[in-house]
Formats: C-alpha cells, sequence, structure tokens
C-alpha cells in the first residue's frame, strides 16, 4: 500500500513535517513554512527555485531520502541545472514531486526572504593598527652603472621613505613586480604585510583601499564584515548560514560524520570554505551597480548594470581583498582547517593547536588575493574557542577592576568571569533553543519571524510582533495580513517569561492546567498528546497552521538556560564570587534581549539590571578588531594561554546546580531585583 | 614533384641532417648519430621509442615540422601511446616515417646510452649546519588538570629538551600532528626548518633521514644530489636533459620564446618543474630494489622488486624530501619561477630579484614533502646567476689574499676574479661551442663520443679515443669496432689545439692549404664547399660517415675562446692585473680539462700550469654547500650584493680584444708556459 503523507526535513531551517505525497517541493516548503524564492510562479521558467535532494544520511530522523524519492526529472531543468549538478541531486522545487520521505537542502540564493541580519557591526572603538598597509614608492630606472634588480630597488626606496627593513616578498606578488614597475612608470603602489613581507603589487599610485574582511563562523550562521583597511570603515556586512548545517546541526553531531564517514572532513571543509568564498563575493559585489536583466531587439537577454544616479562604485575585485581574520569555535575551526576533530568531542577535550595561525589564504582554497593571509584566532580549550577570543579582544574584562561575566549564547554557550588579575572560561551544552532553533516553531530572524510576545495576566490573550510588520496582532485591522511564520530566537525568553509571568506555566515549567483550564489557546495535540499553547493562530499565519509553543519546547528552553545559570553559579563559585558586577550577553540572542524577562526567568545570577547589556555579535567585532588592529592579535594569544578554562561538568555539584537552576525562576538565592516583576499570587494559583 | 630526403633535428641534441624520405625514426636517428631507445628491435612492442613530433616551430633552421610531415598513425602504437598524448604528437620512433622535414623531440626516457655523468658530487669540505633537523620529543598525555593542546605540548616539550622557542607549524604539518601523536603514543619526530618552522610530523621515533636535495639547473643540462641530511652523504646524484631545450637552445631564444608566444612562460615553467619532479623522483626511486617484469601462470605481466641480495634499501617517497635547494642562471631562475625573463634580455638586463628566496614547494608544484621550503640561490645579475653565486660560496675567493679567475663554462660563460679584498664578476658569450654543441658532430659525453685527439705532428694523422671503448683507434685490432658518433666537449680544446700544434691551421684558424695539400684527411666538402678535416672515418663510426671538423667548426669554437679569453683581460684589467694568480676552471668542460693544451689555445690569460684546476660542477656543490650548512645561505646573499658585476660589452676596446683573442694563441702577451709547446717551424710553414 503505497503512503499518502511523507516526512519532508528542510535544510538547513531543520522545519519538518507531514506532506501529502505528490505535491511538489515548493508546495511542500509552504505546507511546512518554509521560504523558497519562486518568483516565476512555478511556471519552471525562473529557475530560481533550485533545491537539492540529499541522500539518506538523516536516518536519525527516520527517514532515509534520495533521488527516488521525488518525481521524475522534467525538460525543462535541464536549462538550469547541468549534468554535474543533475548528479549531485539538485532539481526545480517547482518539478520535483514529493513521492517519500525526503532531506531537501535549500541553497542560500533559493532562501526567501532577507535575513534581518543581527549580526550587523558595532559601533566599538578600535584602534587604527592594520596588518596590511600600503606604501607608494617610486624608483629611478635601472642603468648600466646601476642595474640593481627590481624587487631591491623598490626595498631600497621603501626603507628610505617609509624605514620599512628587511621585507621579503611573497612568490605571487613577485610576478607583478616587473610589469608593474615599468606600466607605473617606475612607480608602485605595495601592500606589506605586517611590516614584513610584500604581498601585492600595482603599477603607479593606488587610491583605494587596501580591503580585508573579519569573518566570524558561527556553527549556524556566519558573518562577514568586509573593511576598508585605510578607513576602518565596514563597507558592507554579509551574512549566510553555515553549509556544513546538511551535516549536522550542532558540533558534536558534525565530529560524528568526520568519525563515521570516509572523506567527511575534508566534505565539510571544502564545504565552509565554498561558502567563505562566495560570502566574500557576495561583499565584493556589493561595491559594483546592481544588475539588470534587459532584452535586446533579437531576443537575447543580456544581464546589463543599472548603476544608482549620482553613486559612486567602488568595483573591487576579490583580488582586492588582502587580509582576512576568522573566529569560530574550536570544532568549525578544527573542521575548516581540515585538523582532526575527533579529541576535541573527547575528554579532556584538547584541542590540536591554541595559538593564532598566519595562513596563505591560497593555501586553504580561499579566492581572494593569493599572496594574503588568514589570521586565524587563537583558541582558549576545546568547547571555548577563538570565537570567544574575539569576544574577550572586544569586551577586554582584562582591562578592568570589576569582575565581569560575559554570556556568549550561540549553539553552544560561552562564559567567561573575571577581571585584570584573573579570567576564567568555561562552556555550557545550552544547545539552540535559546535561538529559536529545534522548537517547534522556531526560525531565524526574517520575515514572517514573531519576535516579540506579550500574554495578558487575567485572560493569557497574546499580543505578538511580527518582521516586517508595523503593527502588532492587536493593532492590525486584519489579522490574516500579519503573515506569522514561527517564532524567532529574540521571543524565545518572551515566551518563557510571558507564560511564567502570566501564570500559564509553574516554576516546574509545567502548564498550569488549573489556570488554563478554560483558556481557548491551550490544548493537548490530537496527534502527539503534548500539552500546546497558540501564539497565533493559523489564520494569522502565512503557513496555514496554528504556531503554538509546546511543553516539549518549554522543557528545551529550561534546559538551556539551566545549563546557562548553573554554568553561571559554578564560575562565580570558583572565582569566590557572589554575584557578577557586570553581565554582558553576546552573540544574536543579545542584541534583543529584555534584561528584566533574562532575570525572570533566571537566565543568569543577578546583577543590577543596568549593569546587564547586550553587546551584540562580540565575537564578529573582536575579529574586526584583530583584521584593524595589530595589537589585538597579540592580546588574542595572551588571552588563549591567560583564561584559565573550567571544565564544569566535572564539578561535584554541577548535576545538582544544573536540575535546581531549570527552576523558573531560580529559587536558590533570592532575586532583590525581581521583586515587583513577578506576581506571586498569580504563580501560586 | 615529391622530395627524395628530408631534413631532420633532433631535439634536444639538435643533431640535424637530410635522411632518405620513407625511413622511420629509428632509422633517420641512426643516420644522424642520435640513440633512441629501441630493444625491441623496431618490432613494435616494447614502446620505449616514443618520441615527439614538434610543431613548426623552428623556421629558423628553414623548416616547418608538424604531424602531417610524418607517415600514417598505426593501430599498434595505440597500446603505449593514448589519446591525449597522440595529440600532443607522440608517436612510435620504429613506427613514423619521415614524409617531410620534421623536428623530432626524445624524451629523456627513450634516449639510450647511460650519460656519462661529469656533473658527479665532488668531495668538497662543508660545515654540518643543516636547515631541517629532525627532532623526537615525548610528552605526557592531556588531563582534565592539563588539557593543553596539541602543538603547544609538543612545543613545551622542544623547548624545554632542546631550547627551541617560538616555534611555528606548517598547516599541512599541523594536520599530521594530532594523529602522529596518538600512534606514537605520545611521542614524536618533527622536522623543523631553520629553528622556525615545523614541517612534518611522524609517529614516534623516526631513525632516518631528513633527506634533501640540491639541484643546478643548467641551460642544457640538469643534475641533483640528494643527501642524507643527519650524515651529509651524496646518496645518489641524478641528471637529466633540460626539458627546455625545445623552446630554444640558449637563454635569449627562451625569452625570445616567452615574448612571442601566449602562455609561453608558463608552459616552459610548467616543463622544468615537471622535469624537476620526475628527476627527484628518479632519485627517490634508486632507493628501491629495482624491478622486473615477470609472466604470471596465466599469462599476465606484473613489475616485482629484485632486490640485491644483503642490500638495504632506504626505500625513500616524495615525501621524505623535506629540503631543496636549487640554482641557475639569472633566465632559467626567472622562468622557473614565472618571473618575467624579458627585461633580463634587455640592456642593462636588471633582474626582478637578486635575493635568495625561501618558496613553499607546494607553491611551485614541485611535489616533494608539500610544507618543505625550496631555496633559491640568490643572483648575481641578469648573466651572472644564483649558479655563479653557487661556485662562488663552493670555491670561496673571498676568503683568500690570492687573485682567483674562475671561469665557468656552461652554454654561456661566466667569471669572477678576485680576492678577499674585491670581487667582480662578468659573463662573456662563449656559446655552447667548447660544450660541443652546435658543432657538425658535436655531442653529449656518452658512449660514442670522441673525447680525447692527438694529431701527429709529421703525418697529421689523427689517435682518437671514444668513451665507452678501452683502446684507441691505433691500439685497436678492428678499426670499425670503435663505433665513434661524434665529438663531445672535452675534446673540443683537443681538437682546435692539436690542430693547431701540427701546423694543420694557422694562428688565425684557417686549415694551412700548403701543409696539408697531400694530406687525405683534409678536403672540401662537395655540398658545402667548406673545407673540413676527417677525425675518424665512416668505417670507424657507427653512423656510416666521416666524422669531421669544418672551417665553421674552428671559427664557432675560435669565437668562444675568443670572447673567454677577453673577458677574462678586461677583468684583469680592471682590477689592474696583469695575470691571475690561480685560474678555476667550473662547469663539464672543467672537469677534463687539459691545462696546457688550454693555454696553447689560449682559452684564458697565462697562468703557472699548476695553478690552473679543474673544479668541476662548482654550481652544483655550492647548491649542496647552501643544502648542508645555512651559514653558505647567508654567504651566497652576502656575495650576490657584494660582488661587483662589469659589464664587459660597454668597455671601449671590448671590440678589439676580443678580435685579437681570437688568434691562436693569443698574441697581445707573450706566453712564457708555452716555450716548446707549440713548434714555431710548423707554425710558420
Amino acid at each position: 500500500m503505497s503512503k499518502k503523507t511523507a516526512t519532508v526535513i528542510f535544510q538547513p531551517s531543520g522545519r519538518r513535517g507531514e506532506v501529502p505525497v505528490g505535491v511538489n517541493i515548493i508546495e511542500a516548503s509552504r505546507l511546512l513554512g518554509v521560504d523558497i524564492e519562486a518568483p516565476c510562479g512555478e511556471k519552471k521558467v525562473c529557475g530560481k527555485c533550485i533545491v537539492r535532494i540529499e541522500e539518506g544520511r538523516f536516518e536519525k530522523y527516520g527517514i532515509t531520502s534520495g533521488m527516488d524519492h521525488v518525481g521524475d526529472w522534467l525538460v525543462e531543468e535541464e536549462k538550469f541545472i547541468n549534468d554535474e549538478r543533475k548528479a549531485k541531486g539538485f532539481r526545480l522545487g517547482c518539478v520535483a514531486t514529493v513521492k517519500d520521505d525526503i532531506l531537501v537542502f535549500v541553497p542560500e540564493e533559493a532562501r526567501a526572504g532577507k535575513q534581518v541580519v543581527s549580526k550587523a557591526a558595532r559601533a566599538i572603538h578600535i584602534d587604527f593598527n592594520p596588518c596590511i598597509r600600503t606604501y607608494y614608492v617610486s624608483v629611478d630606472k635601472p642603468t648600466f652603472e646601476e642595474p640593481t634588480g627590481d624587487f631591491e630597488r623598490i626595498c631600497n626606496g621603501l626603507e628610505r621613505e617609509f624605514g620599512l627593513c628587511n621585507l621579503t616578498i611573497d612568490i605571487f606578488a613577485l610576478r607583478q613586480l616587473c610589469d608593474a614597475l615599468r606600466e607605473g612608470d617606475w612607480g608602485v603602489t605595495v601592500s606589506v604585510w605586517d611590516n614584513k613581507e610584500i604581498i601585492r603589487v600595482l603599477p603607479g599610485r593606488h587610491k583605494n583601499g587596501p580591503y580585508g574582511i573579519a569573518i566570524d563562523v558561527g556553527t549556524t550562521t556566519v558573518a562577514g564584515y568586509m573593511c576598508d583597511l585605510s578607513t576602518m570603515e565596514v563597507i558592507d556586512t554579509v551574512s549566510m548560514m553555515n553549509p556544513q548545517c546538511k551535516y549536522g546541526e550542532d558540533v558534536m553531531a558534525r565530529i560524528t560524520y568526520h568519525m563515521t564517514t570516509d572523506g567527511g572532513l575534508k566534505r565539510m571543509s571544502d564545504d565552509i570554505i565554498e561558502g567563505l568564498n562566495g560570502l566574500i563575493e557576495k561583499a565584493v559585489m556589493s561595491t559594483h551597480p546592481p544588475k539588470k536583466e534587459v532584452k535586446g531587439a533579437d531576443g537575447s537577454k543580456e544581464m546589463v548594470e543599472v548603476p544608482e544616479e549620482g553613486k559612486e562604485y567602488l568595483r573591487l575585485t576579490m583580488d582586492d581583498i588582502e587580509d582576512i581574520t576568522i573566529g569560530f569555535n574550536t570544532a568549525m575551526h578544527h573542521i575548516l582547517l581540515s585538523l582532526n576533530p575527533e579529541y576535541v568531542g573527547l575528554a579532556p577535550f584538547p584541542p590540536v593547536i591554541h595559538h593564532s595561525m598566519d595562513i596563505k589564504a591560497r593555501d586553504l582554497g580561499v579566492k581572494v588575493n593569493p599572496s594574503s593571509y588568514l589570521y586565524v584566532l587563537p583558541i582558549e580549550a576545546g568547547f571555548v574557542g577563538a570565537d570567544n577570543v574575539g569576544v574577550l579582544i572586544c569586551e577586554e574584562p582584562y582591562k578592568y577592576e570589576e569582575n565581569q561575566l560575559i554570556i556568549d549564547v550561540g549553539t553552544n554557550g560561552e562564559l567567561v568571569l573575571g577581571n585584570k588579575h584573573k579570567l576564567i572560561s568555561s562552556s555550557c551544552a545550552t544547545g539552540p533553543a535559546l535561538e529559536g532553533a529545534q522548537l517547534s516553531y522556531g526560525m531565524r530572524a526574517a520575515p514572517g519571524a514573531i519576535e516579540r510576545i506579550d500574554i495578558d495576566r487575567e485572560t493569557k490573550d497574546v499580543t505578538y510582533r511580527v518582521i516586517g510588520q508595523e503593527k502588532s496582532n492587536k493593532e492590525i485591522d486584519d489579522v490574516t495580513k500579519m503573515g506569522a511564520k514561527g517564532i524567532c530566537g529574540s521571543a524565545i525568553l518572551d515566551v518563557l517569561a510571558e507564560l511564567y509571568r502570566s501564570g500559564t506555566i509553574r516554576k516546574t515549567g509545567q502548564f498550569n492546567k488549573k489556570v488554563l483550564k478554560d483558556c481557548p489557546r491551550f490544548r493537548k495535540n490530537p496527534d502527539t498528546n503534548q500539552p500546546e499553547f497558540v501564539i497565533a493562530w493559523a489564520n494569522e499565519s502565512s503557513i496555514d497552521k496554528d504556531i503554538v509553543v509546546t511543553q516539549r519546547d518549554i522543557r528545551q528552553i529550561q534546559l538551556a538556560k539551566g545549563a546557562l545559570y548553573a554554568g553561571c553559579k559554578l564560575m562565580l563559585k570558583r572565582m569566590g564570587l557572589d554575584n557578577p558586577d557586570r553581565v554582558k550577553i553576546a552573540g544574536a540572542f543579545g542584541t534583543h534581549i529584555d534584561r528584566e524577562k533574562s532575570l525572570i526567568m533566571g537566565l543568569f545570577p543577578d546583577c543590577e539590571v543596568e549593569k546587564i547589556e547586550g553587546v551584540g555579535n562580540a565575537a564578529g567585532d573582536g575579529c574586526r578588531a584583530a583584521l584593524l588592529d595589530m595589537k589585538k592579535r597579540v592580546e588574542a594569544n595572551w588571552c588563549s594561554r591567560n583564561v584559565e578554562y573550567v571544565e564544569l561538568t566535572v564539578e561535584e555539584t554541577f548535576e545538582q546546580d544544573f536540575m535546581e537552576a531549570m527552576q523558573l525562576p531560580h529559587m536558590v538565592d533570592p532575586f532583590p531585583h525581581l521583586v515587583g516583576l513577578v506576581d506571586e499570587d498569580i504563580l501560586n494559583q
């Protein structure tokens, strides 16, 4: 008997569900609340909705996927998908129909909805001291009396005019020198790396640049800041999903993939490098005018530039990118560099290397200027990586007397505590729940995402806001226009805090059935038999389904916040402190954090409300600081070896602390700042 | 009317001549005295005689070659030549027939006759101070208390036990570290480059090596010395023809090829790199037992090792080569490194760079250990290259009070003169005549080459010796067994000196017709109308032709020796000297030099006979010194910038000096040491 429905999992979002057999992938994506670009309206003519059917890798979800689980190839697809890509499983989403359980990877370019970049560059103070500097040098022509070679000639000039001594030159740059000198009439602009090595030679006096890019490779998201290294200005901020998501959503899954799959490490490394090349190209192309397709008189199509009037375009090329700094957690670091990540996932979690590295871009296949270096930030420990070093050199807790607790919430939680005298770090397995992932209706911060929630204490009615929609569901005339699709990271805290504050859930996190007994938003899901609470009704959504928070979702968030709180508490204990003087929340999560609600939830130990700060993507900002200020690279190596890593899971009281911390709010110590925020009467209903 | 004969030029030997149309290439090679391997006796079954028909590049010889100038492709060739190689012009020499003028390139592997390696390693004193050293280091396992990463762990060990500080590690070596540490039970052998960078990690204690290779890239010949860097022993000496010969026999022709051919530089660079990889592999494979083809019971063929009894084999791999030093003239340097060589050939001949370079082997496509460096010796000037620096650091004239004149005779002549206070260098366009090339019957030092000549003063009869033949033509019972094929470099001096000493030629180099009027060896060639002198008769040769020296050949040798003498003379003048204290002759030419005959010829200014030394391949020995002793690399850079290059062609008296120096012997100053060597009576006949 053939199946009536099939399970479809979309990657990298992870959104999954049952769809009727026979629908095409675009339709399936709509049913499951995933956005795929389909501007031609499924007429099979635009080729924008190309997706990849993944081979049977995700057995852990109980499905085996493959090309034989989708409908037949149509001739219309040939125009957009060549044989090579066809063999790799690429299909038009509007053609391929669902025949059986499948796993569908939606490439970045096919994903609809401009992401609300939560990793935007923040205004932070950075000293001007870039690793790459350019110099114009003019020299005399060689003569019989003075036939010195080209390189020595410009070195003499650079020493005479700028005091640069003992320079070397990269072989790729040396190949440009001879012709550049003659083309520039014996004047060239040279790029010097770290006052040591010439990495580029351009003829004559070159006005613009040099340029560099700071990259923060998160487990889920990758962000890049392209900077003008002469003005320190951020020219463009770009981001993308980490293409490694298809190998597993967290670092342990990817380490397992390496250990269980021949060539798995190389595949993951190649994928992220290819992704970085695409990301950098996106940044570079942002300096060119946009292009538009026009039809010639003979019907032929052509892409032509459509410059904005009066706007000057830098028109950078990949070769113009002369410096890269990169930060990531230890597993991502190892995978990107093709270093065996196995032992990073195995106690006592030693990394292969701590120290920063300068690696030629060409040695990694990064297609910027081939002579340029990629500066890899140093690693603190197996679970506190270069990204945390980035946070440190950005926030500089080692320069202050006050005790700072810095929490970087990503797919994993990384913690630093201390002051100018001592710093300790640790990590805690929060999982990605705080970022909205792995929840029934979690989604990334994109149009349609619910980003703010308020629950009425009496009626338990919900007021919410959606990204891309100015009015809340209570202000809008026609609720069917809300177009809600899911709940993004910034609303996760709201969900828990509001459910709690309104008495909808108990301290244990369980739904308070007594309070909810007549509430239309509360119900048991007939399929899963799980209690759930409706945030937005189907008619308010664009996915034609109620958007709910389930008991399991709440448990996930509790686990995350419990891990975080217990970690912080143990670190304070280790430092002999009761409370931190200041709490900084980094990561996309920290950008939108509601300080009061985070205290209500018991996300971290008590602290004066005004001393709680969201510091945004501090890891990325640290990479940017290292790009623009060489001193930061020295600081980074200092941090990586002088911040003491504390393994929390081996602490005696960890289990107990963790269990207690899952409660709402954590009751081990009183929260003076919470007085009035939580209505004890409601909680005691 | 179809042609009866066709011109065939064989490369890289340059041997050329007319052959009957219709003969196959093996036959043509025999007619012209070129050896091609054909062990199967032209039965088309061994595939050893593969040659390449070159496309029409050699118009300067008046011929245009191409695949349509040879006979049809036969099915027998398919077994040995795939489609790709077929498209490149490869053919079996025993199949392809000559239809019209062709240019045939004989690959190294198809060349018969083991070359008499004149570039063998000489016993010279070298201090032990290699750039690569290996260290065994054993470390503790990581624990929760001490979870330091692998790299920092071994660095701590290397600092503690060997005092090595601030080491970095190449990314390719770092990729080996993690598994090597665990495989070696926390002990590894690391290779450290220049006390700075770890370039290799092997599990456990590794007994042998490290190994390196010093390479001397000549315009015509390439030699390599593979050394054990721990014992300084030369394990194998290998040599090959420079595969770039097909682009032109001298450096100017190759520079022209670059300037006139799109992608010509890349093609020449790729060819020499590919050649080096083959050369290194040859050295590496010499440490394995030889292989033999055996037939299985089922008739299948297989290659099996045939080790010599009791012999131990190192069984090295390309990865075991961890250091390379390389020297060459400036044009070869530029071409190999893909640096524009155009201006090296254009006054005032500035090179792109003088300084030595450390280039990762992988950046040049040299397939040894990918983390290893290739040390490129520095350049003195456009026409005095890294090879001359090699000669200098080998001979060390800068350490002595006496004035040394060092002459390196290759395809070009390079001269150094001076002492510990001052050194000058120059080059002179000798052309390859002194090495035997471009003469009618010039050939390389291989079996069949005439290497010694003696002419009777009365009868003008010739006594000669042939490589591979113990007896001279006067001692042997059956002269038809002499098997002479041509005249090699070491006999060139003999030819001129003996012709002169016997009065056969005059001081001007012209044949003395009065003396020769009844001599059966003297005649006018009926085809060219050129006077010529027979060295070996056709029945004494294996090419069935008289081996002669023509008036044009003598002129070529005179031009070469004139250029050399005039150059030396001008340098002496520049240094305010009349004569050098010591003369050293480097290059293959110097290995077999007859000191007296070189004075008779007036090859260089007068010097006490016992102070004339042949120093063999000093350029190659210098590369070897730089491989084994780091101090030599410092000396090399010192030399390259402190030896003053003198451009002789711009000297006012150069033309006049050159003209005078062409005379035999040079008469500008008296040769006290020649008294008695030349019979004035004979000369005045």
